[in-house]
């Protein structure tokens, strides 16, 4: 191939990726804890199939753009298989799909990133070129190392990725000096929450918004399947065993406390939540949300959603525990109230932390701000 | 005309008088009192010249264009001149722009908007009309209202076009609780503001603030010719006549007292500054903002930018004369800290007075948003 074939054959690579990438996005709300993967197969310049992961123990994208296919009535022989992932070789919960693609005699694999899961690793890829089919790698990583940005978190470092969410006014400020915040922001940005609750593997709250809202912390979308696991971090375990959060439709509770008390964790047992205690090694009174982190990445959680009061918020923050911020913020002045985040003042305007800007949207009569760090 | 040919003719005139916007909006910061107007001139499909007001005093955009094309030279006769604001047509600091436009024989002249200056309002385009010039109005008329908004203010209520500008944090602070705020944004936001104070007529400020800061307020760009006036809200003339705001280069200095201070009024006056009493007339040691306004208006101002500490920014939101507020956020936690303005709290959260996002964009590492009400 000559230099111009190739940078028209990469072009090509990343404008079919891009369809799979759309794909892999699909999955966000559906396939954790798997990663969220899309692929698509195409034959003589035509898209004849395409794929996302399904819910756990469900088909993978390749094998859902395998049956797509069929369905349309194509031929996959011949044919290029774009995936966001690296195909997996392991027989886990499903069989391997490099098998399946080499048994559909598809003639190329395009793969955006390769999977870091150690029963993965590069195997996919080996399987499917030892078996004569042409692999390549890493046409637009970056992007679909983005829409995997949790499941690569839990793997590569062990522990979930944490985004901490809040709603504040132009001044900064998350409710009224008396503490009402019902609402803020419109019902677009609180539509649009849902969806980022949808995504998380565990919803995270403090008994103090329990007690003040009594929220559900489920996820109320029509077409979401999963329920992620709810977590109250309840240092003394204040809450009361009739909490909504209980009683509501929705994923298990775990209430995380400091202190050990025998009735009130026995009285949350019988209303069906699981009490665990991760007391913070240093400060008397207060759980260890680092320990908790890793916890639920042992529970195969990807993304932790957080979506607290200014305390809880500002434990997360000050602990370097939170990957990004998800800021909804309303045009209008409170004038006075309760702000998002109780932390320490840096010394100097200077020397606050600095977040970075990744995304900047308005949503319905609000602004959607996502940072990292 | 054919139906067809009149939607394709609009089209064409949108496309060229989005050039002619372009044009206008490079007098922003150069035209004022005066309008800032752009204008192409077109023929056989080609882009023969173009021009944009100059400064007061001097020539037009129309004129500007056509000398343009001369310098170019190209022959005007029979061209169309798209122009974003009804030519004048009255003999002001400057000849009347139809008659150069009439003797320059062009065939056509679109307009974006008219001139609702009452010297002008309509007579341009009937001067032109019985002159045997084809005359359009219209095209493009929200864009052109918008470029010359502040102008247009001016010119239909009295009173110019309100901008508060203020910088926060995410937990909105503008500064920390001991006053510090340099820096709380980076250098392109501060750049930027650079721009939206050479836009304006005046820019206005509170005696704190030349208390805490001892600001210039001016406008430091190298290609800034013209000036806006520095007004300081000083109730009570406290401002001490060494103040870096009178020794610094930048437009004349205003200080609007509530209460009579002869002394400290004469020393003001002799550091070169003029001292207006303007009390409010219910409220005690207040000065009266929309008496203010008034006044600016009376000598030309098109365009207040503000730039004060929490009390006055306060101030002018509450007595309703902020069009529109000019937010930079700094995408960090102060936790504790000054807020951007001073007001009454909402009775709920629902109450508090909306504002509506106009534009959000990133400036630097900082978030710009820009509201009206």
């Amino acid at each position: 191939m000559t230099q111009t074939e190739k940078a028209l054959r990469l072009k090509t690579d990343e404008a079919w990726m891009d369809f799979a990438l759309d794909e892999a996005k699909k999955a966000w709300r559906l396939s954790p804890p798997n990663p969220s993967v899309g692929a698509v197969i195409v034959k003589d310049g035509r898209l004849i199939g395409a794929g996302s992961t399904q819910q756990t123990g469900g088909p993978h994208a390749e094998i859902m753009a395998l049956r797509d296919a069929e369905a349309r009535g194509e031929n996959v022989e011949g044919a290029t298989v774009y995936v966001t992932l690296e195909p997996c070789s392991h027989w886990g919960r499903t069989p391997p799909c490099a098998l399946a693609l080499i048994q559909a005699k598809v003639a190329r694999v395009v793969a955006a990133t390769g999977d870091p899961n150690p029963k993965v690793c590069g195997r996919g890829l080996r399987m499917l070129e030892e078996a004569g089919v042409e692999v390549e790698l890493g046409v637009r990583e970056k992007e679909a190392k983005e829409v995997n940005v949790s499941f690569l978190a839990r793997m590569t470092r062990g522990t979930p990725w944490v985004r901490v969410k809040t709603a504040v006014t132009l001044d900064g400020r998350t409710a009224l000096p008396d503490g009402r915040s019902k609402w803020i922001t419109g019902e677009a940005a609180r539509a649009d929450v849902q969806l980022w609750r949808g995504r998380s593997g565990a919803v995270v709250t403090g008994a103090g918004t329990v007690r003040a809202d009594d929220p559900q912390m489920n996820v109320r979308l029509e077409d979401q399947i999963r329920q992620p696991l709810r977590v109250v971090v309840d240092p003394r375990l204040e809450t009361s065993p009739q909490a909504r959060i209980l009683h509501s439709p929705g994923g298990r509770v775990l209430f995380v406390s400091a202190e050990e008390h025998r009735e009130r964790r026995d009285a949350l047992e019988a209303a069906g939540a699981e009490v665990l205690r991760i007391p913070h090694p240093e400060i008397p009174g207060r759980v260890d949300l680092a320990r908790l982190m890793v916890e639920l990445a042992r529970r195969e959680v990807n993304e932790v959603h957080v979506e607290a009061g200014p305390r809880l918020t500002g434990a997360f923050i000050e602990a370097g525990l939170a990957d990004e911020l998800l800021v909804y913020m309303a045009p209008c002045l409170f004038g006075a109230g309760l702000p998002p985040a109780v932390i320490k003042e840096p010394q100097s305007p200077g020397e606050a932390l600095r977040w970075h800007i990744h995304s900047l949207a308005p949503i319905g009569g609000d602004i959607r701000i996502l940072l990292r760090r």
